[in-house]
């Protein structure tokens, strides 16, 4: 007998998109999106379709253009919810909608404001109108681990009864240990043996830095599906980390007997993209993906590795595909040589958009040596950003100096097309350009937060800048990439710009639904 | 009855400090070892003693001026080592020598190439030894949970009988399960009846991201020593996370029985002082200390938290530090509000230091319009990278542009106090400075690693650059804090190779001993 095969559902694109600062576009999530199903997870949960129009939008089109993995769309337990979550996914090959509602008293009583016979009520009549769209629905009786044992299984029966095919159990706020995680499941599993015939699901976060190992517990449990998010991104502390549990099941396969569909070698490259376009950083000393993970820094292990990789190998560094990519571009590479490069990666880039990386290719190879597999990972994320409606930088000059005050000014092309100049004296060469960018463009955005890293090593790397604005109360995040930081920050700085005011725009437009403004994270 | 208490072993300056990169001065060092005393650690691991002289100098300062917990010394299974320990930490309060050595088949035979007796005879005489100098003795057989469990208690036995008083068991690569690492520690129980009357400490890595659910594994096995490290930092994926620990035994008190000494109030602080001083990040979902460990995005989220903060959040962000902390300093306060301030903070500042911290404030001061504690710290902990053997950027000249190539010009002032001037045209400013430095000090240092934070919100942030240089085969890092991120980042590369030159001196006057070479992480 094989080991038991363990359902990877990946929350990416709806727990991991509500951290504070991501605001990724259809286009990012499609990418991310198709990553997923190149990585190899079972399900793609794509976001909440009633939250907004962007939401819905992006997840029609991965429903639509994303094949392989089933699609879900997150619905509160209210039937506008359920309709529009069976209208993103209608499309999708396997389409799915995950349903939920709270069943602990503190949250019925505090935040829902409502009794334990309303969630019941609602649980039914929500299952039961998403059953009559699909055959795969998902329900989620939200902060489980706090909630009455018993209350919780009579509205789990209530939804095996209307026809859900999984029950996923989660730890909302991060609170459970993993026995006391393990001890509520197989608490549920005596109260209600009907769990046994549908696929039970745990989803945990990482408040009390137990969300892996709470994870495992579920699935020693019995539960055969896991909800997690690449580079443990999510509400607060994040969920369970897709790497950490899919690298723990496998390394520890023969004790443990479990294993997933994922191809461990685009886990590295899943990460970086992730990273990128969420501006999500991810620690040096983060287990699978951190830059540090697989070094070996003092002479005892450097000693003993050379020696014999087991003794503090544990894992090999191309297994989770962080090594073993050797692709090269240099500045005599043609546009065949960069599209069957890219072909490689996993991106299928044709017509203006290749023109356009090509472009960019050049530009670079101009100025480095060589160009590398995360070069181009970061120019053709670097492209997914733009073909919207949105603010360019034309040009700017900087005056730097420790004797005087930096002066900075800039051509910025607006929306409609026209180009604005601005300058500014700031106290520092990025605050100048980014004020005289908010001078040109006359908007009074206010930076919450700035950073800079190195896509790769050596001193031609290439700067990768992430900027966080907030804008009339929305706020965005931009990114932008070149050998050259102050001009990364300034794309960076223009792209934030142009996110936060079509968030701007968009909720001006949004008629002002209650419920809509709700987006949840069981 | 009341909790019971579990030592807090805080190993930040020992496997911490093996990190790849980082480089921390004996000054940092000594600072981060008052604050870990602030905190209420119980025991702080200070280094290991025969690894460098600079190593050495480090605990010794330590174990002089840091009054509250005991002071530790690393040693390998060795005469040399232990004396050398023994040496560094004899002034300490309390001082303790913790000796190791492997009892897993695969280092036994590939790394030390040695035999189980020969360990055997090692564990003995180093316990033996160490205890001819101190009290108090901790042994750790290394790689324990890979190792024979019969062999492992074998050797426990004797360092019991040599007069170990802590015995801790560490999962080295990180390879274990909570259940497996519970199991393995009662089985030592049950083949050491006399580990119930030492401490028994677990020590464990995060390679499958399950560190802190296998500490808490081993303290409900009966351990009652901790070993951990702020921010999570150490050898590969790191240590379990001192934070997390403690944050889970506090809030989940109730239930677990469990209590600490540390004060968590100083949590925040502890961890932006060691993110800021080894130059590693701490990534926004990190749990405790992330940027959004305490930030709510979605709509019902922020919703519920308004209605009532129990229903999404299981920590106060007070208890840890994060909030509350409102001083604020403008650019009319004097040097006396500013000695305050910084004594309220934790550091004592006195003569020339508190002259240059208040030149400083008083140009950040001029630049921002209020200086805030965070703003500070950042300060304090810039300027205590000074006062040792060093090149200072005296002044440069940047100009920007994407409509012709960066140009810098710089002054660098040489440890032996000449002027010397450079200047380069690079890809970037960041690059052209960079070079110009290099071509000003006649030093062909390589940049590993480059990355720019901001310390506070707003357009007027504070920003703080990292860089790790290459220099003649050793590598370390430098921090720079400016509002001018160019200032910041030249500042940073001055210190970085200041850094490196003091690493490629110390390693060319250092006797080649075979086993000085050889820095160890249990």
């Amino acid at each position: 007998m094989g080991p038991d095969r363990v359902v990877i559902f990946d929350t990416t694109l709806r727990d991991g998109e509500q951290s504070p600062g991501i605001s990724l576009n259809a286009t990012e999530k499609l990418e991310i999106a198709h990553q997923l199903a190149r990585l190899g997870v079972d399900v793609i949960e794509a976001g909440f379709p009633i939250a907004s129009p962007g939401d819905f939008e992006a997840v029609r089109a991965i429903a639509r253009e994303v094949h392989g993995p089933v699609i879900a769309g997150l619905a509160r337990a209210h039937a506008a919810d359920v309709e529009r979550a069976a209208e993103a996914v209608r499309d999708a090959e396997r389409p799915r909608i995950h349903t939920f509602i709270s069943t602990s008293d503190i949250h019925i009583e505090h935040q829902l404001q409502s009794t334990r016979e309303d969630v019941k009520g609602s649980a039914r009549a929500a299952v039961a109108h998403a059953k009559s769209f699909v055959d795969d629905v998902e329900f989620s009786p939200m902060d489980a681990t706090r909630a009455d044992a018993e209350f919780t299984a009579e509205v789990v029966q209530i939804a095996l009864d209307e026809g859900a095919t999984t029950i996923n159990v989660p730890d909302t706020v991060g609170y459970a240990t993993p026995q006391e995680y393990a001890r509520f499941l197989t608490r549920l599993y005596e109260l209600v043996p009907g769990l046994r015939d549908v696929v039970l699901s745990v989803h945990c976060h990482d408040d009390l830095g137990l969300a892996v190992a709470n994870t495992l517990a579920g699935v020693q449990a019995g539960a055969r599906q896991v909800e997690c998010a690449v580079n443990g991104i999510g509400e607060r502390a994040g969920n369970a980390s897709l790497e950490e549990f899919v690298m723990l099941l496998a390394t520890r396969a023969a004790d443990l007997g479990f294993a997933t569909g994922v191809n461990t070698r685009e886990i590295a490259r899943t990460s970086r993209m992730v990273s990128r376009l969420t501006g999500y950083p991810v620690q040096p000393n983060k287990a699978i993906v951190g830059r540090n993970a697989f070094a070996h820094e003092s002479g005892i292990h450097q000693d003993g590795v050379l020696k014999d990789r087991s003794t503090y190998e544990i894992m090999d560094a191309t297994t989770v595909g962080l090594e073993g990519n050797d692709l090269v571009l240099g500045k005599h590479s043609g546009r065949h040589a960069l599209k069957s490069a890219l072909q490689e990666l996993g991106f299928s880039v044709e017509g203006q958009a290749l023109n356009t990386a090509f472009k960019r290719f050049k530009e670079i190879a101009d100025r480095k040596k060589t160009v590398t597999a995360m070069d181009l990972e970061a120019l053709v994320t670097d492209e997914l950003r733009d073909g919207l409606r949105s603010y360019t930088l034309k040009w700017f000059d900087v005056d730097v100096s420790n004797r005087r005050p930096p002066h900075a000014r800039v051509a910025v092309q607006t929306p409609d097309g026209d180009e604005v100049l601005g300058d500014f004296t700031g106290d520092g060469p990025v605050d100048a350009i980014f004020r005289a960018i908010n001078a040109a463009t006359r908007r009074e955005a206010r930076l919450r937060e700035f950073r800079i890293d190195a896509v790769t090593a050596g001193q031609d790397a290439l700067g990768e800048a992430s900027v966080v604005l907030e804008l009339s109360g929305q706020s965005a995040s931009g990114q932008g990439v070149s050998t050259d930081i102050i001009e990364a920050a300034a794309q960076a700085y223009v792209r934030a710009l142009s996110n936060c005011e079509r968030k701007v725009l968009a909720h001006a437009q949004q008629p002002a639904l209650p419920e809509a403004e709700l987006t949840p994270a069981p």
